[in-house]
């Protein structure tokens, strides 16, 4: 009902009147008067005014699950969303709801997390209100050894969209970064559930710095703000965020990896740049050249021998 | 306390007074009465007779974590035992745990799971009191693709356990079914949550058909207690298990992979075999002539062609 409350209020553009407003919907004045008391407390700013009635003044700033989905149009990511104020990661709690059988597409995101995590066992800072910290579980039906390309993938996607609400150009430094001016804006994170040949579920992670102050953030990482001197709404950025995702894995489905492939060699700052891999197997160094056709990177080495890297730390040197 | 009452009228091999018992534990008579009340509902049988005290006549038929830590001596399995009496699946537990933080060599089993759970989404069939369903949390450090290893390593555990408490001698069919006579004993199911490189940890299931009678099986399945007309101590075949995977995880550790290949195909009814495989990829048929060194199966073709298979359905024909 108070979906139904806040779409009324958003179409109206103005004021509506308690009665404009409670026909439609066949419940009581008081009915609302109620609802409009809880939707205050979520945050939303409604004026009323006698004689004149409702006024939607402001949405909060919150990544609520009815404001991502309003208008958002997709035909796979975010059609469930799982929203918290606080939770420990969204990418704990993906896997606990992709293990219960979640709809491919759910996305679950929180305005702070009190352990969020980055690759390889790292944290990830996530405080409050300023960033966007996401999980999106995907049910792909190819093998474990594919799942790399969804990195790709989602970097691309982000890469665009940041591009799109924003208009800052982020390269993507392979394999999960995106980076402005060498400087980290954004983390993609890959994580998978598998059987041997079989991927059970995978769960992409992306941790975003919209608005958060330099000051709050790692050294050689940036947000949003910081580059564009003004606060960027995190609700309209994770729609498209999540509309892109949705026309890249729909289009991965119908036409495979080298349209995805393509496009991240457009966007990104790795190839052709000399750059140093650390990763379990030790240390390489040399020219990276191009991606495979798994979204490996494959790294010419100064004695011209080539090798190829799944994943690892990059120095771009 | 209770482990503790335990221990001690079991050391006693007969009867022992409540004053015995009381004493070193430290506790009064009324509460060694109170717990010996609370030991015959987990099914315990002891019998009290005045002047003489408790003996204990029978342990429950039950996979409690006391009886399986019993004497156990393992380094890394087993060292936690999580308990239930019915479940959806232990290896939905495991994964549960294992993203919370559990320590490796946990080992989660039950009674009786109402999802359990075989490999591609099958089901498994555990029906109450009768079989051995487990799981155990593995932390090891290589990559994901080397998780195969430990499929393996599992089929000789429980294979060389098998054969050790029931004198029932199994085979392997790759990659991770006990066959006794071509009918299924037992399967092994490996699961992993990765990121791309790094392993955060692997899950072992294994479901066995104990004392199951064969009314209650599958087609093609069969039971210790079928093969040897007598049943067998579930706890004492669970904690053989537990040995078993200790020692090989151990010894994978410390010496790599060889030596379990080698035990692997001593086990193995596979090779040397006409087999069909299908996977994702499609169907292929031929002669399994070898592993590689990472648990994968080297199928030669009629074409002479040799194809790698890292997992699926095999059909030895």
């Amino acid at each position: 009902m108070q979906d139904q409350i806040i779409d009324v209020l958003k179409k109206a553009q103005g004021y509506i009147s308690g009665e404009e407003i409670s026909r439609p919907l066949k419940i009581s004045r008081a009915a609302i008067w109620k609802n409009m008391q809880e939707l205050r407390k979520e945050g939303y700013e409604i004026v009323a005014v006698p004689h004149l009635g409702y006024r939607l003044e402001a949405v909060p700033d919150k990544l609520l699950p009815r404001e991502i989905q309003c208008g958002l149009g997709t035909r796979i990511m975010g059609r469930e969303v799982v929203y918290y104020d606080t939770v420990t990661s969204t990418m704990d709690v993906a896997f606990h709801l992709g293990a219960q059988g979640a709809k491919e597409g759910t996305l679950i995101c929180a305005e702070s997390q009190s352990k969020g995590r980055g690759r390889m066992g790292r944290s990830w800072n996530s405080q409050r209100a300023k960033g966007i910290f996401m999980s999106i579980i995907l049910r792909p039906r190819f093998s474990p050894s594919d799942v790399a390309k969804l990195t790709l993938l989602s970097a691309v996607a982000v890469c665009e969209a940041v591009k799109q609400v924003s208009g800052v150009s982020a390269t993507i430094k392979w394999p999960n970064d995106l980076l402005v001016n060498n400087n980290k804006l954004a983390g993609i994170l890959t994580e998978l559930h598998a059987e041997m040949d079989r991927v059970r579920f995978v769960v992409i992670g992306i941790g975003l710095n919209v608005n958060t102050p330099l000051n709050q953030l790692p050294a050689n990482a940036t947000s949003l703000k910081h580059e564009t001197q003004k606060a960027v709404s995190r609700v309209v950025l994770l729609q498209e965020i999540l509309r892109r995702l949705d026309q890249w894995y729909i289009e991965l489905n119908e036409k495979g990896f080298p349209p995805v492939i393509r496009r991240w060699k457009e966007l990104s700052s790795t190839l052709g740049r000399r750059v140093r891999i650390v990763d379990q197997s030790g240390e390489v160094e040399g020219v990276a050249v191009d991606l495979d056709e798994h979204g490996g990177l494959l790294i010419r080495r100064d004695t011209g021998l080539m090798v190829k890297r799944m994943s690892g730390d990059v120095v771009q040197v």
